[in-house]
């Protein structure tokens, strides 16, 4: 059985990209429920979730582990992982964790981009690796099976989550750096360290990680997730779009700049592009897997390689959270 | 005029403590306020000390700048001034910063001992420093006439915050710890820097921050006040006996642990001596200025030394915050 999986989006949920992501025969969908929500803010997401899954009961149901995906598979649903970009939910409070899982909680990034009470964000000038209250989350996330996602952290607490935690952790959007530097993108040391310790990378499509932006051609991302795979091998690598369809540039603006500061952050944009970048055209929804699947077996994947790449990689990875 | 002022105190409030703090002298105590709350949890705090302004009107008033610490030694009251040891009433929100202003915060703490949104706390295992929060909140605080206190903070934090701040910090409760080495104790280069740019040293009665616990002397404590006094200068140092007055157990054990960890943490204490520390005896309230006042004098400082240190000294830089 192959499966398809696209594991993370923050789109304007919709029943349109609901059906959208069924044409791209998207089985599992990680999307993010929070960004820089607190608990009670996190249960209001929780509450317009009901409200989709309600509507929309022909298309998606809650995922809440590896088996919903086979469903999701059989009755042609997506099955829908909840993940949080900021730990800001948790609060400061390690009994929040479990509160969190018991309301879908399966991936949780320890920060986003600045400093947070667990870990240090890729935008800190200095990182101080995992805190002492990082530990107690990633053993109490450990217990209770939701995934510790480093996408947006700084090098040396990633290093330390992987050391720290006993289950595999994922990197669930972003790219390597040898193919383009970003604050965002990630080091050959670290993939290499991710993928040793059975760790997940989600190559992102989101064009300010993507080499030439908007431009980037099918064949050159298609060309780094072949070196990818050469170095993290051809298991530890999956998709993570960081699709974003149908939001307004508000959002983009408010994912940066939460409420932390007075003056405006433009993050990986800058003041003449502050919104979201244009997506490059043949990947301009979930709909771009097909274009990935023809990609990838012309740089020289087999069928098989392309399978585990789009879905089944991810599907192995979540057989192992619980 | 000579004031007396206590600028750290975090007793179990009540009219019997008011009391001995004005039988003490003292015209001013900047008391701790808030822990580990949140910011409506502070808010329940300020309703909490309304009560007692308004039980013990003939005792007490709410200080919010250096003016009241003059009305309270014409009125022969205490001005009490609020402060957090931790800065978690301003969640990750900027704006929160000016609504805490608002409710009489005069000192806040960017870190109590683990990491924070704004700095390294000083039992962290690596400090990065201030963090891009910290300084938006630096700049807020400054403009509002906040003082950044960084007594439990790690060392570059600290030095961070010194060279972050337009203002002047303070460390309101703390010793340095050539004299004896804590944790929460400070070097002799950041005690260097620290006077350099104007801030104050309170010193600390709390018998983990005293060489030899409980049975520390007074001379030996004297002895500590003159050598520090070399190394900053007579007019910055004060006192912050972070006196815990009629506190049960229960509270350190708050203090420590928050609710960051599932297991219990001792902080400067131990499995053996989990609770609150006995005071020296010349110090077991605020009374013990009187013996502090006669100490430094045995150990050579001048009368207009000792007021200095006693009150004078924090009166200043009262009067440089807003």
């Amino acid at each position: 059985m192959n499966y398809k999986i696209d594991n993370l989006q923050y789109c304007k949920w919709s029943r349109e990209v609901f059906k959208i992501n069924r044409e791209a025969g998207l089985d599992a969908v990680h999307v993010t429920v929070v960004y820089h929500e607190d608990y009670d803010e996190f249960l209001a997401r929780v509450k317009e979730w009901d409200k989709h899954f309600q509507e929309n009961s022909d298309l998606i149901f809650l995922g809440k582990s590896h088996e919903d995906i086979e469903r999701a598979k059989l009755e042609k649903k997506t099955a829908i992982f909840f993940g949080f970009q900021n730990c800001s939910p948790i609060e400061d409070d390690i009994g929040l964790v479990e509160k969190i899982y018991e309301n879908g909680c399966r991936f949780m990034q320890l920060t986003y981009n600045n400093q947070s009470l667990l870990a240090t964000g890729c935008y800190e000038k200095n990182d101080s690796g995992v805190t002492n209250f990082g530990k107690e989350a990633i053993r109490e996330m450990n217990r209770l099976g939701i995934v510790i996602d480093m996408s947006h952290s700084g090098e040396k607490s990633t290093l330390d989550a992987i050391e720290i935690s006993d289950k595999p952790i994922a990197i669930t959007h972003a790219n390597p750096n040898f193919w383009y530097k970003a604050l965002r993108n990630k080091s050959d040391q670290l993939l290499k360290t991710l993928s040793e310790s059975g760790g997940m990378l989600g190559l992102s499509l989101y064009s300010h990680h993507l080499k030439n932006g908007s431009d980037c051609t099918l064949d050159s991302f298609c060309e780094m997730a072949a070196k990818t795979c050469e170095l993290m091998g051809v298991k530890n690598v999956g998709i993570g779009s960081d699709l974003c369809l149908n939001q307004p540039d508000s959002i983009v603006e408010w994912m940066r700049n939460g409420t932390w500061a007075k003056k405006k952050n433009y993050g990986e944009g800058s003041k003449k592009k502050p919104g979201f970048p244009k997506q490059p055209d043949w990947f301009i929804d979930a709909r771009g897997f097909k274009n990935l699947e023809n990609g990838l077996k012309k740089v020289g994947f087999n069928e098989m390689e392309v399978n585990n790449i789009l879905g089944n990689n991810w599907y192995n990875f979540y057989k192992g959270i619980n």
